[in-house]
């Protein structure tokens, strides 16, 4: 399986929620954003983001991919139930992005460096509340 | 010059503010986040950031480079002179990143999707005050 391919599958474990099956994807000392989260507190993002965002759905809109990186720009589409990033969404409909980096070692994301796209988002409030 | 190459020739030509190179890397019709700036637009982008931000400098922490695009994690460490993404910085040292992806097309860029931290900038100001 090539290095694109897995990460689709990682993606797919995503949107069917399969969480028992993360660690097939996500090494045990994974670092997100700095955080030495590990698979468990990995999974927990991921539970209180489904939480949150009961409509979830992860799309990758580009992806980049080398001998070891993964590279994705994300897109959502879908209704936060209350705060997202500090932001009062409260059921709204919203599009954003996230620019994702991720670090794979033996088949698995050893770190990830993400970047949601809050600036847009807020813009997108802003122009409905207009 | 491997497409890697070619990049860290642009940032290099950013960094040295050197804007006539420009249309070395930038592609005239080019798109950055859904607008068509052209190479103007994009010119006067990169002139309202260095006026906003004096001291800013380019540095690359995390490249996927494929055949044909390019996924960019950027890092910065400087002033922003009075707002920057909304945020009220007036001259505070902050240190925050880009999530940035390239397409190429004939070696030149052709459309850019960038994400900036606001999140990071925003509770790094907060953190700041406390």
């Amino acid at each position: 399986m090539s290095l694109a391919e897995t990460y689709e599958a990682y993606i797919a474990c995503l949107n069917a929620r399969d969480l028992d099956e993360l660690g097939r994807y996500v090494a045990d000392g994974v670092i997100h954003n700095g955080r030495q989260l590990g698979l468990s507190g990995y999974r927990e993002m991921l539970v209180g983001d489904y939480r949150d965002i009961p409509d979830l759905q992860f799309r990758i809109d580009f992806l980049v991919v080398d001998t070891s990186s993964v590279a994705s720009r994300l897109h959502f589409d879908c209704h936060p139930k209350a705060e997202f990033l500090g932001v009062a969404v409260n059921g709204r409909h919203v599009v954003f992005h996230e620019n994702v980096f991720y670090r794979f070692s033996a088949g698995k994301i050893e770190e990830v460096w993400s970047v949601i796209d809050k600036a847009a988002l807020e813009a997108q409030l802003q122009s409905l509340r207009a």
